[in-house]
């Protein structure tokens, strides 16, 4: 086990198993924060907000191939570990678990964690395998690591639906808390895929935000047509230079299933495409308030 | 929380995760035998086992309608909750563990757990949704008892494979104990479904055990070939009234793959369907012994 400062590294299940069953037998209880690393402001609140509720950070950090689609960029995913350990511990992090790909799909690896309905929707749509890459490194996580509560960021807000759900069908005595997207300040919702985007890029990835800002006035206004707002939303984000939708979408916040007319909150949840860069963001609007 | 006797019956998941957390902060351990429930001896060597290896012995007893198929005995299946509590008592239970299937799959549920290979062989083929129903509900399971270890017959081989593998895959920290076989004195293994049978079925029925036993004595006088084995052992079976074979299979005891030269341990598995009621047996032969 490596040791560097307060926090530690673990590479290994076995070992991040006895760590967590050793807090475990005294009565302590541990946060998980999972991350593909590569960490911004969004990563280090989540890190925040995990340290506040449990006795003890533990922070995984794993690029997990079995979500990323084969034209998908697994491959060119940002990487920077000792500036992510850093992070980690500064805030709080009592351990950084960074399994390498071998340690958590040994070869003859087939079991899948599988949602039938939400991955349906929204991202699954365009990835199709995605999201039972996502519920089965989670599960193997909170098996791994054993954690009383969980954070994700409501960035990914399909994922944080997914892993809602597989809690309550698979039985995980686990709290899964939902923390609230960090925007840059014009806007930009925080990703580690930022990185991709050129200085023009930058500017038309900004429609995303003021597409969900035009379509939270709309409806604040007493439109409940879901139609005219997409229409408004869609002219918005292709009125930037070099955007492709993939979706945008009104729909119900918990089965995320498509609304037309809205009654109660509505989520809507955007992908684009910025030049090669597939960027998401989403918002969940309440018409009554 | 009902009470009878030494056992609790414990009906509810919150109930059965309060009452193994209660205890696992007692530092002491469960076993878990999960089951069907309809009790015979084979069930009772499960407990006997499982009692001997944890502090706690918790007894699951639950007819999983997502293993059977739509053709299949699900609304037929034999039940005795009131003898299966007090055999599960008279063998230590300290809980049986019983809920209602409402209570495993409320309204939304939508996840699964799913093998790609294990699957593939024996009664996967005739039973395509089994193995997902085991995987999905054992996993459940696993995490509302929270067992250190589970205790599962040997006589469904091929679910024991499965359940060592997702444990594998999945991380739990949770031994998987395998129990022998137990048969009646005529060498019939036993099976809630043999009450199906008929006085002429129950004859045909020993086939699967006597077929088991010719393919070892030819293995040990040093037949490597499965051809003659399988061409044997199906001429002994079809040789008794209304037997049909599902599958009669010489393969590789892990993988479950088909062989065709015996040149280590080999698992023969069959199943046959005696009149309307379907059975399996199986047998690992070393041939070196």
């Amino acid at each position: 086990m490596e040791r560097t400062g307060k926090a530690k590294i673990i590479r290994t299940t076995v070992q991040m198993q006895q760590w967590s069953e050793q807090v475990q037998k005294q009565g302590e209880t541990i946060c998980l924060v999972p991350t593909m690393g590569y960490f911004h402001q969004g990563h280090l609140s989540l890190m925040d907000a995990g340290k506040s509720v449990a006795d003890h950070l533990v922070v995984s950090l794993f690029v997990n191939p079995t979500q990323f689609g084969a034209n998908e960029d697994f491959g060119a995913y940002p990487k920077n570990f000792d500036r992510d350990f850093n992070l980690a511990e500064s805030r709080g992090a009592a351990v950084v678990f960074a399994p390498d790909s071998g340690e958590i799909y040994p070869p003859g690896f087939q079991t899948s964690v599988v949602l039938s309905e939400l991955p349906r929707n929204l991202c699954g749509l365009s990835r199709p395998v995605h999201f039972q890459g996502v519920a089965t490194v989670v599960t193997k996580l909170f098996n791994i690591v054993k954690p009383r509560i969980a954070v994700f960021g409501c960035k990914d807000y399909q994922q944080l639906q997914v892993i809602r759900q597989l809690v309550k069908d698979l039985n995980f005595n686990i709290i899964i808390m939902g923390a609230p997207i960090v925007r840059e300040v014009d806007g930009l919702a925080m990703s580690s895929r930022n990185v991709y985007l050129s200085p023009d890029e930058r500017k038309s990835a900004l429609s995303l935000s003021s597409a969900l800002t035009l379509a939270e006035r709309m409806i604040k206004q007493g439109e409940t047509r879901c139609k005219p707002i997409l229409a408004a939303v869609t002219a918005l984000i292709l009125d930037h230079r070099d955007t492709r939708i993939d979706y945008a979408t009104l729909c119900d916040p918990e089965t995320l299933n498509a609304v037309d007319t809205i009654t109660s909150p509505v989520l809507l949840a955007l992908a684009v495409k910025v030049g090669t860069t597939r960027l998401i963001d989403n918002r969940v609007i309440d018409p009554g308030q």
